[in-house]
């Protein structure tokens, strides 16, 4: 096996100046295409007026068209008399061009049109080349229109055409070849109804594209290539000497045995740069193959994107001479603690969403493979090399990735993981004014300390407590006793025993956890569903730690549901939605109270206000009970906490 | 002829308030569109995973795959040897599938390996799951993706695909058709040499097609239309029957005797505004046949676009539930005092750039009818209904229509016109670093004020001093003594008589601007050119008001040079290159300087030396000559002031 190590690692800022200072001057093709077509495209060379604008003088208001000279002296004691039938003053409208004769238009309200409309009467005087657009006073022909290197908005394209240029000499768009590799990966158009055993979707080509299409370059995605060192060279060489302007190899970009990207440049052209002091996006290589880029990017999703917008969009952006607007950043005040490793930049995908006054970040998992933690963030904190983390409550820049107004409309919602939420997320979307609502899975517990901390606008929670059977009440008054908070039930539901199909083990009670060979998976500390199992437990006088698995947890219904379809483990306490979702079998085990724990503070803002109006629709409560295990009977009640 | 008049004019916000909730409930069409062409596109359902990823247990480093169970107790004293030939350890790279016997990984970093292969030794335990990507840790089959209204980021497409969703169901794109009306209206393709007598050339529908696509609508222009109020209601009626979402009817929207677009969108449905207090843009109209939006844009470009921007893509977005980022806004100190009109908003286009630590602002001219103040428009001040103006010097909001960085890059250019500006802005935005320049004309005097105040990088200046014949240190003595200015040579330029081409009435020294019938333009108070016939009108011992047009003048070499073209003059003073241009004839009078004018302070900005390195270049001195009538052989040279 032979293996490299990254000899110098690069932070961001110092592999992104190599990078982009070694194609300084790289020039990209030019061509000539149609001006209706050049909005977004960037002139190779001086665009000059071929007519003037206007053309001829024109009248520039609805009016008569008369000779200045002629209105001279009148005012509202001496108004005067023109003759239209005599051609002393001629009706003219806006864009029109001027007769000859005439060198000012007088505006049709200040003139008295005679019934037969023969002659106008005037009272006051024009001057000269009044109310005339005279030739050339827009364009001239000759002129310069754009310079080399302008960029076209909409407005231009009015002035290529006024101009009287049919055509623009501009440069060609960037063009990426993107070279998927990986044995492993199968393209979802060859998937039928199951991913073959071992085999990963191939997804990042398709992201790296639109990245790319995004700034402005072209993207041609390659066929899948296998890990094979000859031929992934052979591909490279031969899009490297293609008229690409860019070559991007994903992955194989770390150092693995597989990871033949950094030996292939190496032999093909140079590495600039392996090994990035980025996380995500570490295992990044940037080099030179003849005079054209080329990348290694990392293979994991989140890594891919980030090393791609970091280190790879920087230099399409200067190949096309573009200086990027940079991201909104707004100050949020952080949800959580978010320790971070010294040394490395991190970039954290965000929930961000503005409470009363103040914007809360919420931090989202880490895992660089999990695209999903980039799919539901709204925004990036970056934690600086030199930082080894950020503390609760401190307010840090974010930089967003949706508009300013729509994080302003996010609900954050924590607390328990319940399917009803990303229910009712959707029917809010639905809804005008739509207010999108973000989840992030704390458990129930955790959700109390976020309305604690004021970090959310609402909490799902279904905590029992043990003495008096009541749900959620003595919590809210145990943590929450400074704070107004409002519980209104979202849903009553079933937790039971999540099996696989067909119950093969048998497990009908409590007490089958216990049976030899069983293995459990648990709930984390502090959610709802643990809780009910440590009182079921208790009220049967039974043990925990005696079961096998009590010990390990998971912290949302679906992983336990997963767990199971899995075979990791044979049994698992959840909802009979997630059971249903895996087509899994459920063994209802008890009913409980699902609520919603609200600041009563927020309670009359607009979000809160739609959340409530769709929790009492009917369509929304119908499609709630269709989830199966879910009940509706108390949905939208404000729970009395007396 | 048969009037209307506004009868209630509203302000923007009113205007498009009533706009808005009118179609608060518009709902688009949807279509499945494949998800690798979704970017962009808004989700009309919402889209659920059909499969888990991982789908499998995954090896989420390179390693050796074990049981974790046979790492326990292992350290640097207690080292552990598994063996690889028999299976108790298996190599094995990022991404693959975990033997089913298996269920952590330790790094390969962290694994002695034998020479052959077969064994590794190991000095530290792994727990279970350890490095390992569970079974839908990122993505759980039946899971909710994305929830309706979902708009689509590159990162996104990602997900779908590892989701297993090859498809999805999206809003359609908000479909506007466009009209555009108008007997003096001309496709540029069907103008050939020159355009026909009295015609225009359309381009506002281009520009409204491009401004729908960019707010993410689809255009589709319709054929040109002639004023005529039968086809233009039969055209309006088929748009609005058809499966466009809007309709714009382009112009004919004010009140003058061809402007129908009012009554006819009165007869097939409802005016819901006409007239809207802003400038441009004010005579609007937004209307209602059937359930579709129509609206009457108005003619002169500048108010097509505004009045677009400000009233119609408010809705496009709300018809695709975006709420868009705002534009970006920063403070910049106004160079001029601009009255403006109160009752009216106005929006007026400014180039913006940044001198030392603070943005300046520099309005461009105000008519409606000058696509090229927008097109050379870097910001727009909006000034406030209620303001009756703002003053010079004060700090006022500018919204940006470039990136910032790309203002920050713009330097600020005034003074007096020399086409051997554009030459000079062509050449800096084809260097790197690129830096463009943003001219506008005031005259020499005007560019020594603009100086004296601070709001220019740098002025054009060619001043004649009548009494020692030297150019422009006096002047920079006079006016700018407290400020350390250095005067550096652009070119050495012809100036003399633009006549018609051949002469035709023979004009050649200064006394013939005295003979009967000759049509003089001048140039106005303060330019160089002003004072230099001012200058030979005494060495000869003239009197100017004796000139017939000594009174009228124009701004700009070109528009000199077009009013001799068009015959309204017979003579103008001015350069040799703006008669080449146009194809007259030049006489020449005189040979000028005509310098920079740069602070001291600035020199040494990166923006003032690539200014200084381009003069110097041949192949910019080469250009310059090029043009006719320039000499450059002092060009780039420091003027000593003493």
């Amino acid at each position: 096996m032979q293996r490299k190590i990254y000899l110098t690692m690069h932070s961001r800022e110092e592999a992104r100046q190599i990078f982009l200072s070694r194609f300084q001057d790289y020039r990209l093709a030019t061509e000539t295409i149609p001006s209706r077509q050049a909005r977004g495209r960037v002139t190779a060379e001086p665009v000059h007026a071929r007519f003037s604008a206007p053309s001829f003088h024109a009248a520039a208001m609805d009016g008569l068209a008369v000779r200045a000279e002629d209105t001279f002296g009148t005012s509202d004691e001496i108004p005067r008399t023109l003759s239209i039938a005599q051609g002393q003053a001629v009706m003219i409208n806006t864009g029109y061009p001027l007769p000859a004769d005439k060198n000012a238009v007088i505006m049709i309200e200040n003139v008295l049109l005679s019934e037969d409309g023969t002659v106008g009467t005037i009272r006051a005087p024009v001057y000269p080349w009044q109310h005339v657009r005279k030739v050339g006073e827009d364009i001239v022909a000759t002129e310069l229109l754009f310079a080399t290197g302008h960029r076209f908005r909409p407005a231009d394209i009015g002035a290529l055409l006024t101009g009287g240029c049919a055509e623009v000499r501009v440069q060609k768009r960037p063009r990426v070849a993107i070279l998927p590799t990986g044995s492993e990966l199968v393209r979802l158009e060859d998937v039928a109804e199951a991913i073959p055993a071992g085999k990963t979707i191939e997804s990042n080509a398709e992201v790296l594209a639109g990245l790319v299409e995004q700034a402005g370059g072209e993207a041609e995605i390659c066929a899948l290539i296998s890990d094979d060192f000859e031929i992934i060279t052979s591909h490279v060489q031969a899009m490297a000497a293609s008229d690409a302007d860019m070559v991007v190899i994903n992955a194989g970009s770390s150092s693995g045995s597989a990871d033949y990207t950094v030996r292939i440049i190496e032999e093909l052209g140079e590495v600039l740069v392996h090994g990035v002091t980025i996380m995500p996006g570490k295992p990044t290589i940037l080099g030179v193959i003849g005079n054209k880029p080329v990348v290694g990017i990392p293979g994991y999703p989140v890594s891919a994107i980030i090393a791609m917008e970091q280190l790879v969009l920087p230099l399409l952006a200067q190949m096309q001479q573009i200086h990027p607007q940079p991201p909104v950043t707004i100050q949020a005040v952080l949800a959580k603690d978010m320790p971070s490793r010294a040394g490395i930049e991190e970039f954290r995908r965000m929930i961000v969403g503005r409470i009363g006054g103040e914007f809360v970040a919420v931090p989202l998992k880490q895992g660089a493979g999990a695209i999903t933690t980039l799919t539901r963030a709204n925004g990036i904190l970056r934690i600086d090399a030199a930082s080894e983390g950020e503390k609760q409550g401190q307010a840090r820049g974010i930089e967003l990735l949706i508009p300013l107004p729509e994080v302003e409309r996010t609900i954050l919602c924590t607390g328990s993981h319940d399917l009803c939420l990303d229910l009712l997320n959707d029917f809010l979307r639905k809804q005008r004014p739509a207010f999108p609502l973000a989840s992030t899975h704390v458990g129930s517990l955790g959700g109390i300390m976020a309305l604690k901390q004021g970090m959310c606008h609402l909490a799902g929670s279904h905590l029992l407590d043990p003495r008096d059977g009541t749900y959620n009440i003595s919590f809210v008054r145990k943590y929450l006793a400074d704070k107004d908070i409002r519980i209104i039930t979202l849903v009553h539901r079933q937790q039971g025993f999540i099996v696989p199909r067909g119950n093969p083990r048998g497990i009908a009670t409590i007490h089958d956890l216990f049976a030899e060979n069983i293995r459990f998976i648990n709930r984390q500390a502090g959610s709802g569903t643990r809780v009910l199992l440590d009182y079921e437990l208790e009220r049967h006088g039974l043990d925990g730690d005696a079961i096998n698995g009590y010990g390990q947890d998971e912290y949302t219904h679906m992983a336990v549901a997963v767990a199971v379809l899995s075979g990791k483990v044979d049994v698992g306490l959840g909802i009979q939605s997630a059971a249903r979702a895996l087509e899994l079998d459920f063994v209802p085990l008890v009913e409980e109270r699902y609520d919603l724990l609200i600041p009563g503070a927020l309670i009359d803002t607009p979000m809160i206000q739609q959340v409530l109006r769709v929790i009492n629709q009917e369509d929304f409560q119908q499609a709630v009970e269709l989830l199966g295990g879910y009940s509706t009977r108390e949905t939208g009640r404000l729970v009395d906490p007396t």
